[in-house]
């Protein structure tokens, strides 16, 4: 089906919107060349380096010549530590043979949604979520559809959502927890019930816990405490601070792990080896005392930046427990969330993340602030906001 | 379109063959684990490790904390260093804002096939040829379109096998030189033709040179020097010797670029950095007098396994000039070559991959040899077969 234009190019690619925060960061680029300073508020990253253990884990793996292919599925050693993971930390038994290690989060949705998704499928997603996932689907020719979400339900689908937009077309329903760009996570009764109700309609419910481990003031509990019919995708980049490496995993119902296995085979080969090498010592008592203490300071710079935010006029009606997001309403300051974004660069040198980049649904109303970086920018960046709006 | 099974499969899964090789070995590793020793044939990896320039590279990055997630184009200093390979080996200037890094040769194909392929496009390719080729274009919705290639033409396309098959639904012709299985090269006039013939449809010629460098006797021209209209694929997996790394790179046509950057923001983020980092020195004289050695070597087994295979009765009608297969015919030995590549493991321990795992075309009358293991490892090898066979 080729199109009339001089060129041929499918249809998804013109449907993939690029992120608007990208601009900003160009803009924000170009301001710091000429000599500002900018506190970055956009960041969806940590701004620690990689774990010392980690980092002499890959070294290691270097020196012994670890560069090799890696099964499709993993290396084993990788499946059992994680499965220990889940042992350790949530108390919950999951069997390596159903963990796949992949290419980051981002190549743990592609394998899932490649083996779930026909021509037509529909997977049903939070509006406001991670702007990438409608595009996972977009890509095997599925429709991500968005549910519109509110403060009501912590941003979050609910058994009673999911029965209320769940058609003869729908295949999954996908949930974040905690959410980015919310911070929010799922309530246990309603991700058993989700899960439940995608079970009933032979379907499935996927939960992204990349944002596991970065949680504030309790402990979420892993979907794989309420079933094995579940498809839950994590990632070594945000709790584990191991971003660039491009490591992720999925645990899937086991019906499905050849089908994944074959998959990677096929379109990815495997994770990246001296990756997985190091990541075995994400499981050391050394990285996780490191991870704690990283999860501390986020905790410390979340709270001190809510009331800040509130303060200024700010309307962040649900508390989020986790990630390193705040998803703040900014109708109140009586200005469109991409001007403000563009003017607190432009006039107060502070990059934030219009909400335009998470969805459509009140998408010009919000505003997301990361707290990826330190404490003392976060200080500055609210007394800039604060003169920016003429409060100081 | 839900299916009326239990549980729900996306029609794709069920279409994603599995690699026969991999019952191969893992026959191979029970036989090994029981004492056994196996002259492993089948392999498409090198057997050297990273070299020592590239590893101390990324151990430099790892002390460095070179981390983070990349620009998604990749680190401009690899695309810099790419474009002056094209310089300093091809005497071609590729600007370096077509160059982007990949997740391997694998992330590469996807991203290309993302953005040319729409429901029901074909992509021609030959058969025989890289099994997942067909798969990545299955996984858009689209057809990889098989065409039988014979020795006549040295197991490739030409413009006029291409004028023969192009229909309507073709998007783009996907070739590969030096080719796996058969290591032939394109000839330098078929090669411009193509990329003309598929211009003229207003198509593309894919060009997969993933062994490029590994080429023995003569030096290969890269597609890039006849057009920029031409997707040029490449990785640091085979004559870098960085499989598992996860690392390869697209050139692409002006125009493409910017979609493929929304493509790898949205469904890779980025290649993994240290990688990255890492391949910078891929580039050094270091680093090159160390791939020019391992070349050598690689011609040197070549040059012994060519002449044994074909007296003990293998057909292989052209002689490679690259990669680190053979592809050959073993129609004389009255032996179907599934049956064949069985027996000769069972019987004899020698792992080779049996034809069925390059498509159909002539596939039970083929088996494929690699030469990555050491030249007592394949005299040992040719004396099993002649053993097996009878001729000992």
């Amino acid at each position: 089906m080729k199109k009339p234009d001089a060129w041929h190019l499918a249809r998804r690619a013109e449907d993939i919107a690029p992120f608007h925060v990208m601009e900003l960061l160009a803009k924000a680029k170009q301001l710091e060349a000429m000599g500002e300073t900018i506190i970055h508020m956009e960041v969806g990253e940590p701004d620690f380096p990689t774990a010392s253990p980690i980092i002499r884990a890959g070294q290691e793996a270097l020196a012994q010549g670890y560069t090799g292919y890696s099964p499709a599925l993993g290396l084993p050693a990788l499946r059992e530590a994680i499965a220990g993971h889940y042992r350790r930390r949530y108390e919950v038994d999951v069997d390596p043979s159903r963990i796949i290690v992949t290419c980051g989060a981002s190549g743990a949705l592609q394998l899932v949604l490649g083996v779930l998704v026909d021509i037509g499928d529909e997977v049903l997603m939070t509006d406001p979520g991670y702007p990438c996932n409608r595009h996972f689907v977009r890509l095997f020719e599925g429709h991500g559809r968005n549910v519109a979400v509110h403060r009501d339900t912590r941003y979050q689908l609910t058994a009673e959502i999911l029965r209320a937009h769940w058609t003869r077309s729908t295949v999954a329903a996908l949930v974040a927890s905690p959410a980015n760009p919310t911070g929010t996570i799922i309530d246990e009764e309603e991700l058993e019930a989700m899960i439940e109700y995608a079970r009933r309609q032979k379907g499935f419910l996927i939960v992204d816990e990349i944002y596991h481990g970065l949680v504030y003031g309790k402990q979420a509990r892993t979907a794989l405490a309420f079933s094995d019919e579940v498809f839950v995708i994590n990632s070594f980049s945000k709790y584990f601070g191991m971003t660039g490496w491009r490591l992720g995993w999925i645990v899937a119902p086991p019906a499905y792990v050849r089908m994944l296995e074959k998959l990677q085979q096929n379109i990815f080969i495997c994770a990246p080896t001296p990756a997985q090498h190091a990541a075995l010592a994400a499981f050391t008592p050394e990285a996780e005392a490191i991870f704690e203490k990283r999860r501390e300071t986020f905790g410390q710079r979340k709270d001190f930046l809510l009331p800040a935010l509130r303060e200024l006029g700010f309307d962040i009606p649900v508390t989020p427990e986790g990630a390193f997001y705040l998803y703040a309403n900014c109708e109140r300051l009586g200005i469109d969330s991409m001007e403000l974004s563009r003017r607190l660069l432009k006039e107060a040198g502070v990059a934030i993340t219009p909400g335009i980049d998470f969805g459509s649904f009140g998408a010009s109303q919000h505003v997301r602030f990361a707290y990826t970086t330190s404490l003392e920018q976060l200080h500055e960046g609210v007394e800039r906001i604060a003169r920016f709006l003429g409060q100081d």
